[in-house]
């Protein structure tokens, strides 16, 4: 069955540090009709408010990819066996002009949507995630959203702009791409303005669960309750890297203490399968402060669970292999 | 109300790559005379027995707080509101002569104490804290302490020297400046020479809580109790970046397999809140260890939490956000 | 009686940053005899599928184990009060040549084995532990084995190769060097080319433990039971290094997301004490890539406790040194 | 004399790790009002086309100035001795809108020049200087340049935009800032779009000196004939740290392979003590790439060497201290 | 004519951060066929002696030549304009065994030679020079060899092996891949078993040049004589990135004091347009030591040189565009 | 013949990244009796004055010195093969107490010289060079020097004090430990505090070459006459990496622009060849800034060089192996 579809070349034909530098080693594809999903980089950072580097985040990301192998052992996925996906390189941004970089991703990420794969965006700064949702919502309607950051990115504007890595979910609630019965934030913590800064989004409904609130612990039941919430509407999912404790992952440019480990990180994204998922992200990884490259390796690891989620995918778990009980 | 006193630059002000590199880009000041808490750095590592680079952990904590916002999300303190703070800058150290340095440092802490200020002590290499101590309890008495660490010392000596970062603790109870049944030392953990490292302390009434005992665990049991303990004395905080793991917080000199999470760290100061403080610390980071720059922002973030519980500051921490039940 | 043993070189006799790059500090030795361990490095990573390094990790972990005291303060060890142990230096491996390396690495061993050392070994790639497992097993026979990894390393072959750092306890086994009934897998997570990548393990009667398993809980439990299951039998531990978060360890090659804490990993060699230890190793420290040293930090940690859990090293834990209930 | 005018902190005030993150560790000042030179920061990196940074170029440029003293052990000038020279800050850029940022430099650029002080800028990336050039024309009337760097920045876009790190040369002869017959353009180098790329400037009458023709040479001559071309006219330097070898300055982000030698740097701005110099920056510092810091090191000395030139100092290069003959 | 052949994409396309990780952006060929250049990787660090690393050589090259262009300002040479040149990926050589490696790569880089195109490859260890000099006298003979290194590379063995990166020369002389009489070896330097080290080349009579003969010198004569002795003989061009300083390039694994500037390194290529290129390669570039990337930067400057002088590539230097005499 | 005298471990007996971590693989010694020469540490930062981090020197440079092999191809020297060179470890300084270490510094070196060896020392900051002039002064009475360094280091005093790294030549000068006619200092640049910096020195009959005097030159006439200065007495070389430029040796702590090419630092030792060399050291190499280790190769290197020109070690060059003309 799998010949029907791409497969990421494999350690046993290409050494790991050799080939394409694809996401997981994938074909690459001119666009993204015929795919069930496609990987697409943002190679920007210009709307950064503290540090930069995220322009090179999808490089690496897909560098450092190259590890991973087909098979999900944790979950049983297996979505190369049931889908099609390419990577179909990056969106052209304009580097030096932010509000045409918007225009820019709308329509590209809407293309994707538009041949029927699921857009998987590889960050690039958060302000990507407006016009990636816009783009989704043209074909979809209005979305289903999880969104894991440390930030809620809901300011009005930011040094009197209104486009900016902090802004995108004000942005595209504002423009009707949010079912804000269904909108859940995770991981949010840190230092604000004012203290109504996560107001905003409980206002219109959005469930907001703090960084404080998931600190340590097993995610499990969290989620199953998010995925209720979020039932059969088309979902749309924007991680950010920072959602992690900056010494998990370095790598980005605004940081804030406390924070997700890794696998809770994992925990969240596997804890969606079985939505509708129509989109997806994983923003703000930042290589010139991820000395190691592990900051990427833990985000090419996220970005493969989104795929192991997709719609046709199957969940296999694996049964216990041990006789302890802990 | 906020206009009474001095704030941090804003975001929307000043990019947060620029500005003045004070703490969390305040206000620069002379004296502590008239502030109701004052930053201040001790920019030395000559005490430092592993690694050295302490010396510039000021400038980078200092430098990477300028992503700090003035509310703080999590328990609705908002120190700029309720309090005057100020950066008065560094302490004129003699980086030649450690014996000369904790007298400089006795005496500028002692200014800080004797304005009325609480001193809030950037370091620097844990030696400072003998002196600091020194400064606060003259004015203040003997005082409560905070110890979070992981290495006790209260060695009797370092390399025949009574002066040494691994010494201060000892050196401040034998000048008297400790409350002996009111200090709590958190995080212990590793290796030492002998099984009674710690027993000095415990011996003298101190509460020692080891890394093992805390190792991803909740503390906010822990932490009442601590405040049950601490009562109303004037209180101490002494943090060493190195009570965090290693892998969370690598900018350090004598780092430690083990020890707390960031999200702990939080914990431990917040559980604070509501003590009468008259002085606290952050020492021992060190940039040259610290490539991505995170462990001066972990840093700044705690010293931010110091402040948020100075007298005065109200707790007012938010309702739940969420329908969730996990 | 630590007169009757060597002793590592002390903080006060060299400051920490001098004095010879062994192990710990501790005097040299030319081979392995008259010893009850010998520490010694197998410079290699010529067996690694992904990102190298490895060859350069046993003098990191050396170097950065100059931190280290005799004394531990959580299990009340004092393995130098109790055994022999001398760091014996590196075998010297032909970094041309695997299938070489392989054979002049079981000598190696065999040989300390013989003398009636324990090997205590730094790699290196996990190739390595093929032959350790093999010099170990030529003197006290099948071994019982607690392997910590993210993989398993049973596979078939890699790149059409038999030996290689994923293969080694498949070629172990192959060889006869195992007690099937009482090998245990710990940490296994990520990606795999099959569902039954886990499975030859487990059909042979492995215990097999995932990441997803141990995230973020307390160990004691597990180990109480490993423990029982390993009994009397002769032991081997194989700990690599990228079983911890990669953003905890970055220092290594195959990193995956997910992963032990630092903590977890002291609990499980710490819950081993008591076992008949005859060989062990740490492997897959890849220097280049832990800017900050402490990856190794963490290794020559978890090596030093593997010393503390010596045959013949009593286990002292120290009594509860406060007052609270938490 | 000196008493009467700033003077940086010197080292056995204040260690060279303390102080004030400003220029030299100089005073700071509200504004460019009784200077005779000002240092200010532009904080910014959206005009940059390849590696993202150089927002931070501006505090990590102070914060390696430390270690410089007052006197030019080289030419004998004593900039602090005959100038009055504080740093104002950082011009608040905003960081989403390029343009609008263009307008922000110019405005403040313009205040410094018009306050009769000469505008000493530190960057951030090149596209600065075209809004620098606009504010000291529009008081000095069309300038002399001497312009260092890698590249020509005569681009008449990029990707599609006027406003760029490419283009600020062009922009500003448009602008009719520049004095066509005296300007000079030092280490273009590397690759371009067509063999017309430098043409542009020469066919305005600009004098264009090659990386190839300046490589390991002594450039004395050249800059005494550079010296004489701009003769009394107003002078303005902008200095690209690219302009070095990317060994030597590694932190940049449009590095070009050969290039200067930092004491071929030095050279160049000391052979333009005596003109008429009106403005100056150095621009192009990217601390994420700039793992030890030299690279700002160098960037301050640099801009050190700016300040020895200014109008009134004078250059008193000291005598021979040897009796060779070599 | 442009349009005839491949072009890099450009940056006025494509943002620089962007775009696909193949060689200057070059569109991605499945094999030699029909070009008259093939870039290729190695992806190889197994024949390495000291450091590893160079296995992600290739990747890095890559990544890092995003920023070139297509036209050489110095050399007026336009490659893409003439001459069809992709990048056709990676050699698929075995990690684990170093001898069936250089098997692959033999018959990798000889079917590029048999196809008619230039074979330029991009390692990896020097090991694989031996192989691809093979593969390319296979089709062209016995070949004229311009060799820049520190190291003679002509050991008899290296640990009892045939083949490793400190042996390709020997190798291949042996096997009669070259025209002693036009064979150059130029920058060696640094310490030796033997003072014999050099002698074995110069015996067969090639011409040697140490570091210390062309150390700070312009190497304009000395290379018009190297191309004046290769004639019209079918020339390849090992490159190794050691040759230049260790400051200068730090990125490689044996690091010699000493060595060419960046600027040599370049005239020493350039000095070679003209002769009958038909292989060439750019090795031992070590990514995890090139923190900045600038190593890879200055071997991408290299390799597109290199690219520049294929036969068919006019050479227009243009003319000196200023007035000035020095 | 050689067997007579210690080797370094070769790299067919030991792979190079193998192997005891001492200076070249050589043996370690108790002490420094039967030696002709003793390579010792003095692991010690707490005399700078800027950045810390040299006390890690000695450990680092030992670390890359492993791929040095024993024969200098430049100059013929074969120094294992006429002294008896050992490694004899650190010297146990007291990191608390400058003033004390100076003392402990002054027997080690003492000890070193009145056993007939020449030492050669690894820093460490620059304080270690007065008592190590004043140990080996104490021997052969007062010395001809070559200091090479960016920094005169005759201050009065630092801070107020009389000993720190930029005072040593001073106070030995006070203690009469040096023949002032004979005494050299080559590549000083910078800035000062007064233009009479180098003055002192000049005024008591040193030779001071600067920095800007040197850039870029070759070397040999210089150096000729430095030997015929110094002639036959006793005569201890002093060289502090920061002599090199920032570029190139980046590890260090007082940085400054301008500075020696590497392959002139190796000028400088060769050039001193014949001359009584009775001592040397090589300082200031501080490891946290030199993330590639190429600082360390590059000291490493010139330490080498050091014991190539130890008396009774012949240089015997060898003849030019090519036949070209330039």
């Amino acid at each position: 069955m799998e010949d029907r579809f791409n497969q990421p070349l494999g350690g046993n034909q290409m050494p790991r540090p050799g080939g394409p530098a694809t996401f997981m080693r994938l074909p690459a594809a001119e666009g993204p009709e015929g795919l069930d999903a496609a990987i697409l980089g943002v190679p920007m950072d210009i709307g950064a408010s503290n540090r930069a580097g995220t322009r090179l985040g999808p490089r690496q990301i897909r560098d450092e990819s190259r590890m991973l192998r087909p098979f999900n052992m944790a979950t049983g996925a297996a979505p190369f066996a049931h889908c099609q996906i390419a990577d179909i390189g990056d969106v052209p941004v304009n580097l030096f002009n932010l509000e045409a970089s918007v225009e820019i991703i709308r329509q590209a990420v809407g293309r994707v949507a538009a041949a029927g794969a699921v857009p998987v965006t590889l960050g690039g700064d958060h302000t990507l995630t407006f016009p990636a949702l816009q783009g989704v919502a043209e074909v979809h309607g209005p979305l289903a959203l999880v969104h894991i950051d440390a930030h809620a990115d809901v300011n009005e504007e930011m040094f009197g702009e209104p486009l900016a890595h902090g802004t995108p979910f004000r942005r595209a609630e504002e423009a009707g791409c949010l079912l804000n019965d269904r909108v859940v934030q995770i991981g949010l913590r840190g230092t604000g303005y004012a203290p109504e800064d996560y107001d905003w989004g409980r206002s219109l409904g959005w469930q907001i669960v703090t960084g404080e609130e998931v600190a340590g612990r097993d995610l499990g039941r969290l989620m199953a309750q998010v995925k209720a919430l979020v039932g059969d509407a088309p979902l749309y999912i924007s991680f950010d890297i920072d959602s992690l404790s900056p010494g998990t992952a370095p790598g980005t440019g605004t940081a804030e203490a406390g924070g997700l480990a890794d696998w809770q990180a994992l925990q969240i994204i596997r804890g969606l399968a079985g939505c509708n998922l129509v989109g997806c992200d994983l923003v703000e990884v930042s290589p010139p402060y991820d000395t190691s490259g592990n900051t990427a390796v833990i985000a090419a690891a996220l970005v493969y669970e989104m795929l192991c989620i997709l719609p046709g995918v199957p969940q296999r778990p694996p049964p216990r292999r041990h006789d302890f009980d802990f």
